[in-house]
């Protein structure tokens, strides 16, 4: 009997791409340790296929196993410990546990300052129901207008540099935020990064960041993992 | 011939606290490799003795072999090259540069919402030319008065509980901000607290807050190291 490949469950715009920043922290985590999996395309209307299958929001990974993985942290916890090399943590719980706060930053203050720049641009890259599905829930989210979370966008843009500068510092130390090799830290900041390339014309940064040059890196891993989806800028 | 001790210039109160975070940065980083210093006790109108020596502001460090350290972050890269073990960055590189992020967020986006919180109440600790000298140097500093820039005092409370978050998530993992053992991630947040233990009655974290708990086991390293300043709360 073959060993079934593990099931990832990715969420697409209508165009096909995949742009969900946590699909990609986990689609990194799986090409950085070689894993192949059976990659499902879904659309945002297509999500309580994955709460049936026991999962609560994209990603889903369904492991070999049978296991069920449901959200990105989870997910690349999982394959840490199921599959320790190459580690995603370089340098043990030291550094899993500087990944922690990392993920938090990200989490609490850099993604909602680049939702408040590219949330308004994102029903262009939907259609039909999926596009009406993402404007009312995120309406109802935010107790506003996609324009309104995005009405200051040129501010935003400023946070935003401020807010990256940790990253910088971090990356100065061996050209990766992880140090001499890209692991967990980079997928993390890339996957941030990737959404904002797959669905907004906006350059969250300027062609001589530091971050603009480590971007392109990232986009060359993995044989150009995150170049088949496309940019809209 | 004896070797003479390295000879560490800190910062304290009239009252003869030592209060810089950054000061403090150092001395846990000292106390956590073993390294025994001749310490100088300084005031802030004293900080030009520092620089005639080699330094910038405080602290400073005067290695043995007389190399000069002259701020917090050199100092520790200097003390982890000469004297590796036990290491400040379990983890090697990668820790290191989640170091560099970690210190570059309480830089700048962490240390300046403590600064508005606790900054009027500094120079309550000052006495003469050090009350006064303090007082000029950081209004013309802020371009406003002291009592300004902590005008909104609970809302910038509530904005450091949100900016503690991606610690308290770090620590989550296995006690400290370092993982399993304390390490220069936990220093680095020590110091900042420390500072406001000793400058300011305001208690910044909530007794309940895993911070409070963390604080407490940080206070009682290297045989109560923190508590040889007296908190002022």
């Amino acid at each position: 009997m073959t060993t079934p490949l593990p099931q990832f469950y990715d969420l697409i715009t209508s165009g096909g791409e995949a742009l969900s920043p946590w699909c990609w922290h986990a689609r990194m985590a799986l090409a950085h340790k070689g894993i192949t999996v059976e990659r499902h395309e879904r659309c945002f209307t297509q999500k309580q296929e994955l709460i049936d299958k026991g999962g609560k929001s994209f990603p889903l990974l369904i492991d070999s196993d049978g296991s069920i993985h449901a959200d990105s942290m989870d997910i690349i916890l999982h394959l840490e410990e199921s599959r320790p090399l190459p580690s995603l943590f370089p340098g043990g719980t030291a550094t899993l546990a500087a990944y922690r706060f990392m993920h938090r930053y990200v989490q609490t203050i850099l993604f909602p300052t680049v939702v408040s720049i590219i949330l308004v641009d994102i029903p262009d890259t939907l259609e039909g129901d999926d596009k009406a599905y993402f404007i009312e829930s995120r309406e109802k989210r935010f107790g506003k207008s996609l324009a309104e979370v995005c009405a200051d966008r040129d501010t935003a843009l400023k946070t935003l540099s401020v807010q990256l500068d940790p990253f910088r510092k971090a990356m100065a130390n061996g050209g990766y935020i992880s140090g001499d090799a890209p692991a967990m830290p980079d997928y993390l900041l890339f996957g941030v990064l990737q959404w904002a390339r797959v669905v907004s014309p906006v350059q969250l940064v300027e062609a001589d960041d530091a971050i603009a040059a480590w971007m392109e890196r990232m986009l060359d891993l993995f044989e150009g993992l995150g170049r088949t989806a496309a940019a809209r800028g």
